[in-house]
């Protein structure tokens, strides 16, 4: 079905003739349409759409609704700013306009991407979440609604529903996407992320996403790089992974484990190499930290916003706001002090290594929408800005999609992209859609 | 005398073979052991000097003990680290040694950077602080025996000290120069600032000290520029000036103040432009929130070491570690928040001005060594991280001397580097040593 074509896919049939931009983005619009009322993916879906003209020219792109639109509302996921349309559009939200691309629609976010869940289902199973925080985003991805949706990740957000929904997602290196209009959740974890159906949509994406503005603060521009979507890009030959338990492995699923064991001989059996490595015991405070961080900065974001609508915020919004009203400045500082230096360390961890083979969730997607899924697998990645790609990779006993974490150093995005594309031929799966239950 | 001569009057005279860079070194060495004993601006003196080959070939630095370097004892003014020798150099100590300058020796600085002080004299009146924390490099600069001297501003310890001694004082941009190697005293605030005798020294060095390293999250390189040695930099001709009184203007000294005055009409018949402007009311909050930053910083720093070595570290600095350990985390993102807010809105404050004409320091250097000056004409500059420069503009009636502070947009360092020059010689002094009291 045309508008199951991939971001790069597209490019190619554009060049070909075999279907035009704008044959491509009304079949993603009539299909959005069509599948949003049951899949509740979009907040809101654009009227029309007409392509444009630059590298995204034709792409349709989901944008998560914690991310300012100037033509469309904004809620953060939030009874608080319901309705509200921003005064302009985020960086990002510019920068894909400028590119071509064009705005389909605004996907469904946990209340200002943290726990308060939307109504989005996983589209492979209805009744089950797609994950969190950027539910609407995955699910869009993994419906073929469209080829990119924009995410952001905190602790688990774009690596975990990509996983759960069976999509490749990307979360870059910290600092490698602009935040500016974006409502901020902890600033020195929040990270923009992409989810995509291949791993070279997703590299072909970052390419051109991938900037600095001085705005954003915690900005650290990647090396440039450019992906040719007539040639693609050489996936990197024979990686060498490290299979990265961490200390919360027994806490995941027997079969997400054992599928990370299988995968791992399917890759020596293709040719790469994978050894057992045990990160180093200073790496377990990561998750403290990382909460320390997390409730530091939001309470100080919704510290008067809870204060002000007690009616239209939730629980756990103010359960969030008064642990980090609770903190002291001090523990603040030596998590932000900690995330730095492991950051650092990370790089001698893995000398002899390209990148981290780990766990992107604890299995399958749970079952009912008010829970989005545990975040612990991400939450020291996401600590550490490190970037991290998630594939699909096999399906629990009942059908439910199953992936792979893969992590590679500080700002070697390209790299682990590169790795990324190995892994995903040697997965060898072919694309699959869920059948619409409706 | 030789070891007078200025960073660039010394590249000229190599040129012309007026004298030898092992000349000039011996000269500044030789003078730094006569006046040392008396001055106490260093801590350690090398005991021979050669010239290396580089743009700063020839060229001997002082260096603020609290600067790593791997061949000289690096105590931080701290009993605690005394005599310690660093296992390797700082990043910018490293630089310069690769860019052929002479490493004299390392400058008093007073415990940690806070405010216990060192033994340093005022080089103009034995008996009177030089200012801190940097206290041996200004003086060192200020008596004529390094052209260069680095120094480190947090509050206000680069600009203070610099005005106090005569001499020119510049804090760049905050991330302009690497800290790798360099003890913290609060990470959000710290820069590395420079001593020299005229603007151009300091342009000149600049050029060549800006860059990033990724071992400093807080770096934000500069657009990179070259200053030629031969034909200097052009002042930027007839500037316009925002006269800012601030807060806490009624604090300073009336001969300090009347100076600014003079130096504004001075400077409008020379054909500059000089109006008064207030700063909005939000500024005033810069210099509580540039304290609770301090104190968050430097409670969670040095709370270990002061409770280890109680009998090593002094009350300030236990001061500061109880006043950081009672802040709460939100409190310290608040005062981030507004930093970076406030740097932003400086942009707007300042449209239609090229600079900002405002004090150094309360006035001229008080007596006795025990204080080493008020900071709070620094601060509010410090916290928003824009480049600021002090030049000497006059004396106290009883012959001290008294500065002027420009201050410029965020990391438009050159530009304001290029109105002092212009500033400098509107003022038209001639070089001025203080006689040696020895």
């Amino acid at each position: 079905m045309l508008h199951q074509l991939g971001l790069v896919e597209a490019l190619r049939a554009f060049r070909t003739g075999a279907t035009t931009p704008d044959a491509y983005l009304s079949a993603c619009l009539d299909a959005s349409r069509a599948r949003n009322p049951s899949l509740r993916a979009f907040t809101h879906l654009t009227s029309t759409l007409k392509a444009g003209d630059g590298p995204l020219g034709g792409i349709p792109v989901g944008i998560k609704d914690i991310i300012a639109t100037a033509d469309m509302p904004t809620a953060n996921g939030s009874a608080v700013y319901d309705g509200e349309v921003p005064a302009s559009d985020a960086w990002v939200t510019a920068r894909l306009r400028s590119l071509g691309a064009s705005i389909l629609g605004k996907t469904v976010t946990t209340e200002f991407a943290w726990r308060h869940p939307g109504p989005t289902h996983n589209p492979w199973r209805r009744g089950h979440t797609p994950g969190g925080s950027s539910s609407g985003s995955a699910a869009a991805v993994a419906a073929g609604l469209v080829p990119l949706a924009l995410g952001s990740q905190t602790f688990g957000s774009v690596i975990r529903p990509a996983a759960y929904c069976g999509v490749v997602g990307f979360k870059p290196s910290f600092g490698a996407i602009p935040r500016v209009g974006i409502h901020p959740l902890a600033g020195s974890l929040d990270h923009v992320g992409l989810f995509t159906r291949s791993v070279l949509d997703a590299a072909y994406a970052l390419s051109w996403l991938a900037a600095s503005d001085d705005g954003d603060r915690h900005g650290r521009p990647l090396v440039p790089f450019a992906v040719d979507p007539e040639t693609g890009l050489d996936p990197l030959p024979a990686p060498r992974l490290a299979l990265v338990r961490t200390a919360i492995w027994d806490q995941a699923d027997p079969g997400q484990r054992a599928l990370i064991e299988a995968t791992a001989r399917k890759f020596r059996a293709e040719g790469g190499f994978v050894e057992d490595i045990v990160l180093p015991e200073g790496f377990e405070a990561l998750w403290s930290a990382a909460r320390t961080i997390l409730a530091a900065e939001a309470g100080t974001t919704f510290g008067t916003l809870v204060a002000r609508f007690p009616d239209k915020t939730s629980e756990p919004l103010k359960d969030l706001v008064r642990e980090g009203s609770a903190l002291a400045a001090v523990a603040y500082v030596e998590a932000l002090r900690l995330q730095a230096r492991l950051r650092a360390d990370l790089d001698s961890v893995l000398q002899g290594f390209d990148a981290i083979l780990t766990l992107p969730a604890s299995g399958p997607a749970p079952e009912g929408l008010a829970f989005t899924g545990d975040p612990a697998f991400c939450v020291p990645w996401t600590c550490l800005g490190v970037p991290a790609l998630t594939l699909p990779a096999g399906e629990s006993p009942d059908g439910l999609p199953l992936g792979i974490q893969l992590v590679g150093p500080y700002r070697a995005d390209l790299r682990l992209l590169r790795i990324g594309l190995w892994c995903e031929a040697a997965l060898a799966r072919s694309p699959r859609f869920p059948q619409d239950p409706a």
